[in-house]
């Protein structure tokens, strides 16, 4: 070993012994008779000292070091006359009595600290110095701590980790598959796993009735700052339960990981029907760090002559606390927001509840002061708060005010990042409507189960078929969703009928999966999380990117080893295959 | 919870309990006034008992109940008075109260017992029904007993868990890539990773001074029987570390697993140089459970008038222990053996070492008695022994007589599965020499160190210089292998040179790591095992496919999902892709 500590652990109890230390050199400061560096590792930094007046030779070739060298070194731990409280090893140096130079460094593209000089674009060409800096060390070491705490969890409540295989067949439901081409059966191709969905229940209906995996999953989608082409999976599944087990699993889960990592105890997660998600936050996976729930209005607000919201179907607002004292210019800028493309809402009205008990509102011309009271009393409001009122169809507007919730969260500062709010969202419908293609899809996945006192309503009302289908949703974040599977062979065909599958392609993607609930399939259901996301959770920022060591750029692509990139004609061949068009 | 308890662990502590037990059906026994069903899940096996007297619906609705249907039942523990000392659970049964069928079920292509009727392809298409039975659930049970202690370890010694790249870049040195090909940059292809070597030595230059991956891997070679195109891989790299460092870590990972998994303690591993393991084994994988090693014949069997051996580079035998009763039919046999085109030898000669001290050989014709006797005293060879002698090249009859001292080992049954026997192999050649494209291959891999004493032959004689690379052995298994890296871009580059990389193909395929090296990169070094054979290995078979959930066949194909599969053509063009030729 070239060390016998780490930069990290010496103290005052090592003071007098001998060292050898290897690192990185941090920075060095030379103050003329003395020469100081600090030395990094993984572990933490240690000062070293050199000095002129008792080895002028070794202080010589310590100055002629640059930044990022990395060097061994030996010396006496000594205690340090001014201390460092910041450092761990703050109170020692050592005197340095030898230097090797295990290999230089030429000058990095960019500071290694933790604000650093470099952009963006820089930094992912130069990934591997870009890990060198704390912050992001800090969250690998925080993924590792995380997975190995759910490993750990998993593993005492008798799950067993089965791995799946990764070269799988192309389905088309979903997303879009990555392939890959086979070679030994030419003119066929692999895909890689979306998720190990048919994987799990099969092992389901194997026996092994806890499962897990930490698994890759691949989705071929155009990229957002929060997407990845490849991430990372907790897939769970368990036969012989109910939702209720499920449930109560994984937020032992949960708890147990915070509790480990962050030293919180969470408190029973509450459940929100998705239908009250809706209608009170307008959103699958609302914030319920704050409260500022939606009142409607439509039957205080319509009827009163303006005609925005008489023909509106849904007339909603929110009562902001304390902010009646808004501009005109800061209300302006609300109105904006709400008007943005990605939000869509044509206008905002707004009431001032004034400290006097009147009100000001953008639309006193066709409300009077009483009218404007009865919206106050359903809302809850007082003097001193705002409310903003959208209105439209029920869907848009929803999404829009449930955007505008966030975003005066935001700006009240009732979105702490240090405070918890898990939830789980139940009751999800079964199908949803597509429009575009006038066909229902499967809110969740197809093999999710109809609630059972539902099921009359499959034919007649699919859309108002209820699934045992849930969510974990902290901070107002989807940290993963399962649901209640189907077991049942005729069900499931069904299902498929239910969304457009013909009866050969049913047979044809997913026979496998049938001809296995014939024999003796037992009720399960499981549970996916995003490890990615949940890790950037605890890290307390919403990017991904961050915690992911080697990730890709919004086009896919990795700069630092130029990947993808065009293989040989040779290649191409074997694989039986020709390209047909290339970027020029 | 649809169980109070699993099939697994009632016994004599709980009579008179009330429970619920779900599971299988494994068989069902119908005695007239009782009918007993064997109740199976991952767990156990629990005896449910019904009888005609006290509940006759009851008993007939059991009586109905067919082979590997699901079932939930309530009943009461009550001791057996027959017990069964092979069962945990056999000191109870269930007098049943209530039974809800869960599932039917068809009766499965094959037996679900240890024994199956099934063959090999009907039970890798019905891989779900095959993985219920005992030996198999055995086997993915010590996979995850054996992942968990991996981690464990590692964790304990303050490794890091990275996650590297799936989506990487395809390079042409090694084995063939999986690629896959990138929608949104047309005409080019992303790789699947053979190992995640650069990016392992990427997070050393990080400063993740301890790493550690359970990784997929993937290799589009032509299989066989104990190959699949994707692997599982413990992959760890080490910086600030010498040799010895990895060997001590590893082994007493090692060590670990075996005292948890199978409470063996193992002693030290001898370490064994390349050379000695080719010559005294004619393997660089030596089992060492048993000793007949290699004795070199040629200066007391050569120059005797036997054409053979005078024009062999090497003659060379084996003693094989209390063999010389060996009958002709037996010899002939073995003679078959080295003739089998997979091993290649000639011809085979053998010298029986009679009891009363002479000798009977089939080269009698060249070699006197006391001529033999030299042979003998050389190889030790007592009163009873057999010698068995091949000649030739040196490196085909090493191989060929490895072959047989193996089979000879396997005869003589001193190649017990009981026994576990470790080594190390050291002091690899960095370089072996590649006859049909006249050019230098790596032994290990392109980023592997020569040993800085051997740096002076580079030039000179590239085929003596060794490398600090090693293999961990395991009764003539390689389980893994690693090695001390270059870290300096120089040498990276020279031996890129040696490969017969040109300038540019290693800029274009390996610039990133080279570019790295010019940042600090310290010294470092690795090793990579691989799972599922450490796995098999422990189980006690050699074959991976039996610890792998959903295995591929020799053809690369998932017979029970039915994959690799054609992909439509709007699939194709939106990757840009024509297929070329198909399979007809």
């Amino acid at each position: 070993m070239l060390r016998t500590h780490t930069c990290g652990e010496l103290n005052i109890s090592n003071i007098s012994q001998e060292v050898k230390l290897s690192g990185w050199i941090q920075k060095s400061r030379d103050l003329g008779g003395m020469t100081f560096i600090d030395l990094r590792d993984r572990y933490g930094i240690t000062q070293l000292v050199f000095n002129m007046e008792t080895d002028s030779k070794l202080c010589d070739q310590a100055r002629k070091l640059g930044r990022e060298f990395v060097i061994s070194v030996k010396g006496i731990v000594t205690e340090r006359e001014s201390k460092n409280k910041k450092l761990i090893t703050g109170d020692i140096e050592i005197i340095v009595s030898d230097i090797e130079i295990l290999n230089s460094s030429k000058t990095p593209p960019f500071t290694i600290e933790d604000n650093t000089d470099g952009g963006e674009e820089i930094r992912m060409k130069y990934r591997y110095l870009d890990l060198r800096r704390n912050p992001l060390k800090e969250n690998l070491l925080l993924r590792n701590k995380v997975g190995f705490a759910v490993r750990s969890y998993l593993n005492d409540q008798d799950f067993m980790e089965v791995e799946t295989p990764y070269l799988i067949k192309s389905t088309p439901e979903g997303a879009r598959d990555f392939v890959v081409p086979s070679r030994m059966n030419p003119g066929t191709f692999y895909a890689l796993p979306q998720s190990p969905q048919t994987f799990k229940q099969l092992l389901m209906i194997s026996g092994y009735d806890r499962y897990y995996q930490m698994v890759k999953c691949f989705r071929d989608e155009d990229l957002r700052a929060d997407r990845q082409p490849e991430f990372t999976q907790i897939d769970c599944e368990m036969a012989f339960v109910e939702q209720e087990d499920i449930l109560s699993t994984f937020e032992g889960m949960t708890k147990q990981i915070f509790d480990k990592v962050k030293d919180i105890k969470l408190e029973d997660f509450p459940r929100m029907p998705y239908s009250d998600a809706m209608k009170y936050y307008g959103s699958d996976k609302p914030d319920i760090r704050f409260d500022m729930k939606f009142v409607e209005l439509n039957d205080v607000a319509q009827n009163k002559g303006f005609n925005v919201f008489d023909s509106a179907e849904l007339v909603v607002g929110i009562c902001a606390p304390g902010s009646a004292s808004y501009t005109r210019k800061q209300l302006d800028k609300l109105t904006d927001f709400v008007r943005k493309p990605q939000i869509g809402a044509k206008g905002l009205v707004y009431v001032k509840c004034n400290e006097d008990g009147s009100f000001k509102s953008s639309v006193d011309k066709f409300y009077s002061q009483d009218d404007l009271k009865a919206w106050a009393d359903k809302m809850g409001a007082k003097a001193g708060d705002l409310m903003l009122v959208l209105s439209g169809d029920i869907d848009h507007t929803r999404s829009a005010l449930s955007s505008l919730r966030l975003e005066m969260g935001e700006r009240l500062g009732l979105r702490d990042r240090s405070v918890y709010a898990p939830l789980w969202v139940v009751d999800f419908p079964l199908l949803e409507w597509d429009a575009d293609n006038s066909r229902w899809h499967a809110m969740h996945h197809p093999f999710t189960a109809p609630k059972p006192e539902d099921m009359h309503l499959l034919d007649s009302k699919p859309g108002e078929v209820r699934a045992n289908a849930y969510d974990l949703v902290i901070n107002g974040v989807e940290i993963g969703g399962g649901s209640i599977r189907i077991f049942d062979r005729d069900m499931q065909a069904r299902m498929f009928e239910l969304l457009g599958f013909s009866d050969e392609d049913a047979k044809e993607q997913f026979g496998f999966l049938m001809n296995a609930f014939e024999y003796g399939a037992p009720p399960h259901g499981g549970i996916a999380l995003g490890f990615d996301r949940l890790v950037a959770m605890f890290g307390g920022t919403d990017s991904i990117r961050d915690y992911i060591a080697f990730p890709k750029n919004n086009s896919g692509q990795d700069v630092m080893i130029s990947s993808p990139s065009t293989i040989s004609n040779a290649q191409l061949e074997e694989l039986n295959l020709e390209v047909t068009a290339t970027e020029d």
